[in-house]
């Protein structure tokens, strides 16, 4: 498989997508929209991969739309794949499901955990993406703003409702209407990002993932990221339900039974996911 | 239009809503409520008008209700302005709708933004009112008490529902259960208010809310604030529905058109609004 | 009353119980677990109690279920006590008060506040557990991990649906995914714990736990936390209304006259709690 706009590579566990158009600070294109999407599924189909860092290549991460397009759009274009493109018809019907199939976050129900390795300048529709990965690291000298509010712009792609999830309501409108640049130290402050040094950050960012998917077990991590995201939109007892059903269920898993022997026989986990 | 408990004054951009009883740390009237109801419509009507700030004249911000009211309602006194005063009725029938028409909640959508600028004391009510501001900037020197523990009172007005969408659950009932008197650099952390210096305080925020309303075009500021209200009440798949709608329609705006001219030529923005 | 697995003392407004199996930190066992709810419904129905303490014996705050549990189950036992446990039946046959009937969910319906005093490791159950105090309180040395990540586990009893509540989504994944040992200083900035020295860390607790239903009106305090608690499951004009009644109701209320005389009086309030 050959992407034109992102690059896709596995290392020991490890799926890293890299947004590859370094010239134009990787600007958001309909074609690296699709390819990603492409890459993701890719990773979790593939049992050799437990979790997914995205990066950017050359020294930006993602510096949203491509202006051309948006230059076009004002003289008159409406690009349907940049614009008001239809998100993909839902795996059901149930309004909840619904939730997880937009644009962005079917980030959100991949049962392995992803992670932003904002290597760079973030804006725009690159942080509406990285609204919906499971953590963000950030490097020293990256920046970042929402941008939109400078644009002329409004909140797009599930921003408004997630933002306020992940740093409260005050620190979302922060960033949504001023559209300021925002340093790494206030964003950590905030809870939206973990900083790293510049130097050597795409290889500690990965190094943590790998960690993370060896010391737990990917079977864990993919029903807990479930649970979490889902109950958003759950009562407490409807989520409570679920985890009783889904701690019963776990009793039968592989991975509990090494969770347990590892544990009394005080060696490193070799969890396999089942 | 003369006011009795407040100020209102427009300055280039910016209007100012001073509570007005210096002599009572401005404290909460019947009379005041209306008043700021009143000078916020004109304010949300005047053209020249792109955000408010609202202060308190004198040493404090507003101290809460006013202690002449309680002491009269412990004697059996119920005056229906200030104790059980019905809500003006909804805009629609919606169940929706009627979110932002409750006492101080009607400020959340207003499409322009509202800074509260703390300049002292604030208690109670104050506290309250405070809370459906899109932004608390708070002077070095002044204290915060939701207080009402302390009178044996309860949440008062929303509160109980906002603080924790601001702050999480347990800071929120860290303030609530109590009423202790915090600080500024503990409310900043929370991430409940920005801190500013005691001197020239009122001119930082006025300055701040200028800056605000320049650089981010008012448009995308009005759509924005309802996003992310409205979206405290929607499902993800519900607020990307209207995300996507907001984001056509905001291509055909001047503000659009201007957010993407001003970048290309590296010049500050002349929003208009529109 | 005695019991086997835990400790229950009142001194001076304040209960406190003791998870009290020390020789293995405090695990988790179903005896402990009936116990515990035994005495918080005692202390519930005690006019002498206005807050609850629960802290562990010996070094260790709670370990979590016992080890001895799970390996049983790796090897097929299934016991219903610590298995999938139903909840009791709920009260009523609504939805929303199910809510506040599962395993621990309980504490969140109490009309008194229940504090965690964390005096050493925290783990597991034990942390599902601490997720339905109001308060956490975390000793200087103390240590606290999920744990379910690396035992093949899931997100139990709650806690995938709390833990985002008190410390927002992004920290939330980071506890249960990781499954890390974090320490105090970090659980703080995230806002889940309020550290305290060691030395005399669990008297320290029962003073602030003393404070708290001094210096404010129990009544207060128990009508604010349900406010709190029941505010996550209701629109904003729902809450309001529920604030509006509680407002007239305390207007009747022993503690609403003290809480307008001491300050008045500029004394010590003595609320009854009526």
């Amino acid at each position: 498989m050959t992407y034109e706009h992102i690059l896709y590579s596995v290392d020991d566990r490890v799926a890293t997508i890299t947004l590859n158009r370094p010239d134009k600070l990787n600007a958001w294109t309909g074609t690296m929209e699709k390819e990603m999407r492409q890459a993701v599924e890719n990773a979790a189909d593939d049992a050799a991969v437990r979790a997914i860092v995205i990066t950017g290549a050359g020294r930006g991460f993602c510096a949203g739309a491509d202006m051309t397009l948006l230059s076009g759009i004002t003289a008159g274009d409406r690009p349907a794949e940049n614009g008001a493109a239809k998100a993909p018809a839902p795996a059901s019907n149930s309004d909840f499901d619904a939730n997880f199939e937009r644009r962005f976050s079917y980030l959100l129900r991949l049962p392995k955990p992803v992670i932003a390795a904002i290597n760079g300048p973030i804006a725009g529709m690159g942080v509406c993406m990285s609204m919906f990965c499971d953590f963000r690291y950030m490097a020293d000298s990256a920046k970042l703003t929402t941008a939109f509010a400078r644009r002329g712009l409004i909140a797009e792609h599930g921003i408004s409702w997630m933002l306020p999830k992940l740093v409260g309501v005050t620190n979302a409108l922060d960033l949504l209407l001023s559209a300021r640049t925002a340093t790494p130290p206030e964003l950590e402050r905030m809870g939206l990002v973990r900083v790293l040094p510049d130097e050597d950050f795409l290889a500690a960012v990965q190094g943590i993932a790998r960690d993370l998917v060896t010391n737990s077990s990917p079977r864990s991590i993919g029903v807990m990221k479930r649970q979490v995201y889902e109950g958003l939109f759950q009562s407490l007892d409807g989520a409570w339900a679920v985890a009783d059903e889904e701690m019963v269920r776990s009793f039968d898993s592989e991975d509990f039974k090494e969770g347990v022997a590892h544990f009394l026989e005080k060696r490193a986990p070799a969890f396999t996911g089942r």
